[in-house]
């Protein structure tokens, strides 16, 4: 029942959709970390709503910094971000109270707080909440930067449309941190949107998953067991709301295949160890072999859609049914992508402080 | 860098293939749980090799209780479970000791340990390890059938052969408990185990996907953000060696659909809300809807092969080649299942337990 | 390295003497726990200055609820409370900024944080920060009240001079509560005032023993060894900036008596067991006994005085001497008061959960 | 709910008094630690019973290292230590089943656990499981001694007798470690245990006090509020069965003096800065200071005594009186002294852990 998540580097989180504000604490972050106030704008920015594939529910987004940061750097005690609700309107929802949303929590909410959860646009459970987030995770990721680690997630299928697959990871991260369409190939991210605006206009909405990887990471990061880095990591992913799948290197694909092709190799390059073609997304055994990591998420289509749809009442406990009104992404797979580049970022801040010390980032 | 997982239900695991035993503590489990030796053996019957397309290493697996049991009840204080090694073949492994293994975590080990693991049979990073998890599990299980909870899992699919769907969830999990190769539909069953004899007299192995499902649960388990009910399970099942992927519901699958094909409905039934067709695993916000749980686990084939890999002396720092000696299996998807139903049992434990209280199993 | 405590209620909190603004989230708490405002401030108004006897540094202390509760009562989800720091003069303490003042953390945290800290007013070490604790622990205090739970904070010694010994616990402990200067005898609140301001006038300060009391708790709370209700309420309390000794029971004394005088009795009062006499402060084993919880903290003087101190430069490395400036207590026991009622407040709701249950404060 | 404790090294422990073993894991160790096997049991001699002045119950305490431990070095995996039951008489206890002892954890265990507990001996209560605490502790200590880290504890006062001060802080950790009544003074010491013997003689039992000190630790361990140096040690040390107070520095004197008094200084030498005269026990604000750490425990006067006892049958609910029969200690503090050196080392190890990484031991 903790809002938060994480060992030597954690996380908090807290806030409702239409709530006063939305506030992440974000604790055990190396002292001395440049705070780029651009750079988490930017991050800020990807999960922003992108031209009428989203929602037209637009928030400034304006992040205040409370604590932790001091003279422009981080002081290694806990940052505060706070970021208030401006845009919300409540109305919209008022005849929704005890209309219980298919695929939403609202049911879920009621099973375990009998009514007394805020129920205006999800609540705690909104996606909203994810905006601080972000924030958080583009501080974690300047951390990361310092010690050359770079993260970058495509969409790599939206509406059955596939994007190419990694080329040049270096190229491609860079790329795609300075799309807010985060798509490699330019073809498909048209199709994409195409078939999102085309779900729109038919009250629907769609579906898709994104890929991460991640570049510059040490071997030798994660645990045997329970602190496993696939078992830390889906965690954070699985706890981003929409998030139905998670998978490492070939995931389930490599359920159909041979242990010969799956396993790689392992060679001696310029004195060091590396490991080659290996189809483990960057892990064995639980611990980073110094590959490029990766692993993608499903991200589900948004459950709000304006079809009529066959629902309950919660207070009268009667059926009755429902079509959604108010403001909606008829997809969020392109906007949760900035989600999944925040989560990793705290989550391998986090392993870098356990592996390394408090000092990790800076020494 | 804990060696355990669990809040207020907890596990604490350890041992190495071929040290002298593995040991696992379960904690905070309701007091007053009858212990059922039989089906903690059971269990464990369900874990051990099968014929020809398993390990010849059989060990009797006899396990000690050697705390939290008292007169035949679970006393509330921790439970300490004990399994001797017997069968070890060191020797086999020798000369393996500075031959990394590809697709195993013996380069990761060395980048972490520095040249002090024991790399005998994969030492801490061994599936063998699982035998005790599977013995905790057994008594988790015992808790949750006081409740009415119960939990099935099958190969949904092996080398390219599906099982059939789930059809009447209560007796199909009462007939996967009673089989050894948990397979649904017996056809399916036999062309598995011909794929696998195929692989193995190739000297290859063949991964696969475990399905799970769970009855009885009430709805309100679960929190939003970190400890969602998918973040938690994940977490557990990606500490199991060989996982690469989890979803829950229909998963990777759920990205290709439209919002209205996903969502389900909600209905009055007995005057009670039954989430109908949802396909989100029986979960929304992270919180059970009440619904059955279901989840899919990704099992990648065995790395050990008896081809020749290319591979690294890490001693010498030279590119060498390996083929693999020694008892192996070539499938490991069929003995997961147990471990897969321990891990969901333990875990249920604890969300029961935060939820209701320390008595939650007999009140 | 988290900022946060608890397991099934938690809380977490950020801020700096001089910075933006203070926060704690209470994550955790029962849905449905009515809100009273006013008994809030009245908590917070008793870690408030008092007279001459404290810092002429007065803040309004002005809260915001941003999170987890609406129309009135907690939702269940984090409960955010933010307390700008609107008095700040920082000027005062510019000249410090390299002189590490001692008895204080300002050494420790240049070790710690490589001059990346906020030094101002001692940044996040300031007991500054433990404003919103008290408001947290207000909101778990009103939760405890649901079920009969109060809790009562005396200063027992302070400046060598004692109060009367509890006597009616109900009554004492409601007098307590409307009371700033938390003492039994007003004749022993009186000498105490005195002897503060005497070593105010003398630019010294003075410590004291606060000695706590809980009635109303069920026996069966705690753990045997690492969650022992002496372990985790120890915890918190050494958290609170000027804590330097807990004891429970008769503690300390207690190690000069023999068994005979410690032990008690037990006796059947009205069908039901009953300790009598105990004097290890209603926890035996870890565990409530279901007697009065009692405890003690040892408080130090403030280490900020106005005398002449030998101290170093830290930025040149040289040996100096200092003599306070700014706004500073001659002691700091009667506001610590609000502190440890707040922190066994938050403990005690943790351990209510962890027993009882997501709803013990409701059902 | 949880059996262990600790974030980067960890600990967990189970067993009963009268069960089959004590098991301990203890998890997060540096790779490379030599093991001495003849420190550990040296370590484990330092609890056992000394002559007429402890228990006549005499166990081997054989202990065999089931796990973690390869070619004699820690390997980096969890190292398990199992300590078999050998001398157990569970007769004695038969007919104190359902008689709770006064002051013993009888009635909060009923009342925690509803008669399913392990009565015999305290069961899971008693101070044998801390025969395994010692040997993790004894492994713990190996850890800091590669890095110059030291502890010793003396009996400071027991039964009314108090030993003399530290001194030489280095030579009085050296002489300690080699006591096994750990007494500064010889006649201090023979005092003392002329004090225990007379209260053996009466059917009595004496209480204690222990203070710890630890030299060799670096300024900057342990953070501001909840992970404070002095919340963590208390937090195991508190889960010690018989420990009622801790105080740092010198914690309740403290409360009695002025601000000037408890300051100390802060100097430059050899161009470092150190503390002079601190009496906060080398923590301030939480945080290490690299002064000498100093602490002291209350230890109670053992509950079980040969005199008649006012108590009750818990399962007839009905008053009654009991007598001790069995082998008990009529003083524990100097068996208690070794637990308290181990708990300090686990603790210091995880500190070091948290703050340096992973490998703080060896690099």
């Amino acid at each position: 029942m903790k809002s938060s998540f994480g060992q030597s580097v954690n996380i908090c989180i807290a806030g409702e959709s239409h709530g006063e504000a939305l506030v992440a604490v974000l604790s055990g972050l190396t002292p001395g970390i440049k705070i780029d106030m651009d750079y988490i704008r930017h991050c800020l920015s990807q999960r922003a709503p992108v031209g009428k594939i989203s929602t037209p529910r637009h928030e400034a987004d304006e992040f205040e910094i409370l604590s932790g940061v001091f003279e422009g750097h981080t002081t290694g005690t806990p940052v505060t971000i706070l970021i208030r609700n401006t845009n919300t309107k409540s109305k919209d929802y008022s005849e929704m109270a005890s209309a219980a949303r298919p695929g939403h929590a609202d049911f879920t909410a009621e099973a375990k707080y009998h009514g007394f959860q805020d129920f205006r646009g999800g609540g705690h459970f909104s996606g909203r909440i994810t905006a601080v987030l972000v924030a958080a995770g583009a501080i974690a990721r300047l951390a990361l930067k310092n010690k050359g680690i770079e993260i970058g997630t495509h969409i790599a299928k939206c509406a059955g449309i596939s994007d190419r697959y990694f080329e040049n990871v270096a190229e491609d991260i860079k790329a795609l941190n300075n799309k807010c369409f985060a798509v490699l190939s330019d073809e498909s991210a048209e199709k994409m949107q195409a078939e999102i605006l085309k779900a729109s206009e038919e009250g629907d909405s769609v579906g898709g998953v994104l890929e991460t990887v991640v570049s510059g990471l040490p071997a030798g990061l994660g645990e045997p067991w329970f602190d496993s880095m696939e078992s830390v990591l889906s965690h954070f992913l699985f706890s981003i709301p929409g998030i139905k799948g998670v998978e490492f290197g070939s995931g389930f694909a490599v359920a159909d295949m041979k242990g010969s092709e799956v396993n790689g190799e392992l060679r001696i390059e310029n004195g060091k160890i590396v490991p080659v073609n290996d189809l483990s997304g960057g892990i064995n055994g639980g611990i980073t072999n110094g590959d490029i990591l990766k692993f993608r998420c499903a991200v589900r289509p948004t459950p709000t859609i304006f079809k009529e749809q066959k629902t309950v009442d919660m207070k009268n406990l009667e059926n009755k049914t429902l079509c959604a009104k108010g403001r909606h992404d008829p997809a969020i797979v392109h906007r949760v992508r900035a989600v999944v580049d925040a989560a990793t970022a705290i989550t391998l801040c986090d392993m870098m402080a356990q592996r390394f010390g408090t000092d990790w980032a800076t020494k």
